[in-house]
């Protein structure tokens, strides 16, 4: 029981935060994704295939969570764009307060298109609102298509579902046709992309998307 | 702060449960292993090619935490032992309470190996002590080798790791020998299994360790 009332706390100062946040945001007009997924769903993978393909056009930033080393950060650093790295230590997802202390770290002008790349985790980060505007959540092949239906909450609170891996499809045993029925039982409006790392198959269609809602944002690169 | 203060109250609490809980379960001399790893690692799926091998000769149960549905508690019934199915209601891991409750449930006089499948997530499980006398990881090929430096405490903290999906390894990136050299320098003493659902490989060396672990502690089939 207390432990309940403790979470609630916890949630409610952080949607506070989340909301002092949104309007820092809003304010510079920096659109903002809360990337999720379990642990090597391959989230780091594909949010570089994305910068190659998007850096071009707008001015983007990310801010890494991880909850100790900085082995992420430093691939995304590779690309040459600003990264924050935020080390939870030990903690199993991001949280508003953590945002703020990077916000503060990034030069928010020259940034239109921000990424968060949560702790590796299917469960917790989907209680903590990082003022996005989007939550993409990314799902790979090798998991198995009873994820969704297993972990809810991450699939009914997210926007966007990338499939990644789909190289691997034909060496499991994934429904691809079960994964679409239960997708849209839990959450009929998400939006499916599948991609491969490894090939790069899908990610076109998939930057499309976010290039065509950045653009409704306003969000164009305006160097 | 107050948030830190929260989760060492908690932790505490738990312990004291935990204790509880072991002297239950030696009294009964059953061994019991608490079984971790990422959403859609294999834990059930390993899980099962163990109970195959192993049923014959040990009185076997399982439990089965899982955040809503009995999905894995099914494919385990299916095997012919028993199971308790935990739903946790959306917490990210399995407690000593929640352990309580099972053993309630279970004719203990007639179990010499309890198998404890926690919740998918590589982060918060790894705090919780659950009574077992051993702690295993599974970790799949197709999350990369990089997960124990990532998500070092559930390695430091587990004693056997079981790398399944290792007929895939051909498909991707994943280093065996990185793997071997970070887990040497993380947690020297950790067992390695390498396993494929997929071909039965691996499974008579992982499950002649167990044999031999429980004929150890004294427990054989005593009907």
């Amino acid at each position: 029981m207390k432990q309940i009332e403790v979470k609630k706390n916890i949630l409610k100062s952080n949607e506070v935060l989340a909301e002092k946040n949104r309007e820092v945001l809003n304010a510079h007009g920096i659109f903002t994704i809360n990337f999720l997924g379990s642990p090597g769903a391959g989230k780091t993978s594909v949010l570089e295939q994305m910068i190659k393909n998007m850096k071009a056009r707008h001015y983007m930033a990310v801010i890494e969570g991880d909850l100790y080393t900085t082995k992420d950060a430093e691939r995304i650093e590779a690309h040459g764009i600003p990264v924050i790295q935020v080390n939870t230590g030990g903690a199993c997802h991001l949280d508003a307060a953590m945002i703020e202390e990077a916000l503060a770290l990034l030069e928010l002008e020259k940034i239109n298109f921000l990424v968060i790349e949560n702790v590796g985790n299917l469960v917790c980060p989907a209680s903590y609102d990082l003022s996005e505007h989007m939550r993409v959540t990314v799902l790979s092949i090798t998991e198995g298509n009873d994820k969704p239906l297993k972990y809810p909450s991450m699939f009914q609170r997210s926007d966007v579902l990338i499939v990644n891996k789909i190289d691997l499809l034909q060496f499991t045993n994934f429904s691809m046709e079960e994964l679409y029925q239960d997708i849209s039982c839990l959450n009929k409006d998400m939006k499916i992309f599948e991609v491969s790392c490894a090939t790069g198959e899908g990610f076109d269609k998939l930057c499309d998307y976010f290039n065509t809602r950045l653009q409704q944002e306003g969000g164009e690169k305006h160097a």
